[in-house]
């Protein structure tokens, strides 16, 4: 028996503006100054969007009141948020032995050395899978200390696993694991120390 | 005597595009669904404007011999590039000393607990910034282990210092180091092992 962890997509309102935003962000990195799209046109067309969204946008603190709501899973994160254009996004599935897994393949957005996962990025996939690891399987925190272990290159283009297991409990203090891997091969593996400590959300 | 050690924006073509859809991402996000923008017309004119991208673009082979053209600095990653619309984008200042800086200021796309930076998203820039702090002064190469501490919360809306620093070569091992910062108070530190090597650029 499998859980999603995270919000999903409703496919409707900001989720669709979201994911369509997603499109135009790996259309341009894989268009350059090479392609045959009027950019200048592009650029405009883009701006007169963002001037219309700025001139309805809630304050930023009604914003923030809103995006951190309850006390369950957000929306809005930059890995797994379905109302977060920079997020690839990742899906996690919870498993019973207190794992978690999302499988998610990137495109030139996401890119560092030629036709490979920026280590930044794995960095950033990884601190956000073992955050999620953690409130699946028993207290989770705030990162203390993050160590990633670059074993082989991360491919673009390919699907990517990437994985999470909460291993020790001390007190506040939380110990745990995750990995990225490419076709079966370990590419990226992340060790964390987090703090079983949460600041208070905006009410 | 400073140095700017990255691409810098053209403010034309692909670049104005990228920028405008840097907005476009900041300001869903900070909309949300309690906007009175009409997201659904958003979401079918960013659709559109995909659709256009994507029919003119080069073929990916054709784009990547093009980002990767030259030896010298890139204008696509997710950290600094112009053409980028992940990236925030940071511009590094190369000092005499070795050391390199940029100054930034985050918005709601970066954004881990409330109001602060995700420390994912943390790791990202410093994992960049101290690949550039390699090439400025000594020996670069790729990332082996990466080690972040995080010290305390780093706000967003704020300007972050990033720096960077290579400290020792040893044969092609590299080891590097780097903070984020906000009003002088250190919020992340970094320490990275390098090996000097490069993968091939396409041709």
């Amino acid at each position: 028996m499998a859980t999603t962890l995270n919000a999903t997509a409703t496919g409707r309102g900001v989720d669709a503006a979201a994911a369509a935003a997603r499109r135009v962000i790996a259309a341009l990195v894989r268009a350059g100054d090479i392609s045959g799209a009027d950019m200048t046109a592009v650029a405009d067309r883009l701006n007169a969007i963002a001037d219309e969204l700025e001139a309805a946008a809630p304050g930023l603190r009604e914003r923030l009141v809103n995006m951190w709501r309850g006390d369950g899973t957000t929306r809005h994160d930059p890995v797994t948020g379905p109302e977060n254009p920079l997020a690839p996004p990742l899906q996690y599935t919870g498993r019973p032995d207190g794992s978690i897994e999302a499988v998610v393949t990137l495109d030139l957005p996401y890119q560092g050395p030629p036709s490979c996962v920026h280590g930044g990025v794995s960095a950033l996939l990884l601190d956000h899978t073992l955050g999620v690891a953690n409130a699946w399987s028993g207290p989770s925190g705030m990162t203390a200390e993050l160590t990633l272990r670059y074993h082989r290159l991360t491919p673009l283009f390919e699907p990517l696993t990437v994985t999470g297991r909460q291993v020790a409990v001390d007190g506040s203090k939380i110990r745990t694991v995750g990995s990225i891997s490419a076709g079966g091969r370990t590419c990226v593996t992340a060790e964390g120390l987090f703090i079983a400590k949460h600041p208070p959300r905006p009410r």
